[in-house]
């Protein structure tokens, strides 16, 4: 992402501003993983295929006793998705789709024709801890990578379903307050509610910043400790009131 | 900010979540500076006085030959501002206030009741380069902090006026596709416009990081200079292909 969180311009259009590191460090945690999730909008960039990066990293991958080819996840709640994307002309490993309850039958029938299994979990909405559970069971996925794009992220994020957030920060500003950010999806969102996680690690490559975090597991119980302790006759107290700026 | 770009939910109420020394690194800046801006949204939130922030950072100023208190300058385009905020019960150093020439006698005249100087630049957008100038000229402004809100951030940007940005990442994510960013303001950029810098600094305190980047001067030219290189009958060429991914 750039310095301001930006993952693209307004037009939403993908256009690479990360370095070649950037790209190799993406390639090094494929090669991590089971399965590599992405939406279908993030998907639809031509030249996308979600595979492992060349034989290097297919090398990789068995030598850690992983297939060599990772699955492929494609998540699209409404069930559009580009059936010419280019992701389904190459098949060197499994497509699975995730979608939501409400897709009328006849285009899961043509998401069929692409996927090699296309799964409902939820009504409106992905159930997405239903949706891991099942891909662990039925695919072994134990370790998933979760690509984008910002929706995704902000779902993903919102449901307490991240255990590690890699991030590369670009020495860019790209502003535009309708430029998609890294995490986006829902604006109801209290501070109390605001995912904590915790700083895992951060290493400079070039102009880049390369930084880990890790879910702090329970950071939101302890705020609601605090919130309690705070409180006097069961009413929640006001929060310690922030100093002047 | 947060680490996905945010500054605010997407209710834009400041509240704040970065870490008492996150308040100690903005008043050290603060220390350096000789005046500090931001724009009338942010100023609006009660308990903002963008005061020194106390004895301490006041005889650091002194020391440093700068003058105790440092002058406030309050952006408004459009000349709406509270005339009750909290800064301007705080009189220990002049307000200056930039608006744009759109705004009407009648408004001028109550924004002159509060603020010690109101000054007018550009017709319906404020001129920042002449702004600069004159606070330079007139006031003896070298250092500016510029601390606000994103639309600002993001003009100030977008203008070429930023020389360093310096970002706290928080350990969290707050999400949302209309939470504030850090820069906002125009959606109408290109790659080619978008502001490069470079990594100066990054340190790690408990879960944040302080990261410090520097404009890079030369870069705007130079992108020019290769597409220019790359084209071929005065036409720009397509810019490199990315790799599949």
């Amino acid at each position: 992402m750039t310095a301001d969180g930006k993952i693209a311009f307004a037009n939403r259009k993908f256009v690479p501003f990360g370095s070649g590191h950037d790209r190799e460090n993406m390639m090094e945690l494929r090669a991590t993983a089971d399965a590599v999730m992405a939406g279908a909008r993030t998907l639809e960039t031509p030249g996308t295929t979600m595979g492992p990066g060349g034989k290097k990293y297919q090398r990789l991958r068995l030598s850690r006793g992983l297939r060599e080819y990772n699955l492929r996840v494609i998540v699209t709640g409404s069930g559009s998705m580009d059936l010419r994307a280019d992701i389904f002309k190459h098949r060197f490993s499994p497509i699975i789709m995730l979608v939501s309850g409400s897709v009328p039958e006849k285009q899961l029938r043509l998401l069929r024709s692409v996927a090699d299994e296309v799964k409902a979990f939820g009504d409106q909405e992905i159930d997405f801890p239903a949706a891991l559970r099942w891909l662990r069971e039925k695919w072994k996925v134990k370790r998933l990578l979760c690509e984008g794009g910002g929706a995704l992220h902000g779902t993903m994020v919102r449901a307490g379903l991240i255990d590690e957030l890699h991030l590369t920060i670009c020495p860019k500003i790209f502003g535009g307050n309708t430029a998609p950010t890294f995490a986006e999806a829902g604006n109801d969102v209290r501070l109390a509610d605001a995912t904590p996680f915790k700083l895992n690690s951060s290493k400079r490559v070039g102009d880049e910043l390369f930084v880990v975090f890790t879910r702090a597991k329970s950071s939101r119980r302890s705020w609601k400790r605090k919130r309690k302790r705070c409180g006097r006759n069961g009413k929640p107290a006001d929060l310690p009131k922030r100093p002047e700026i």
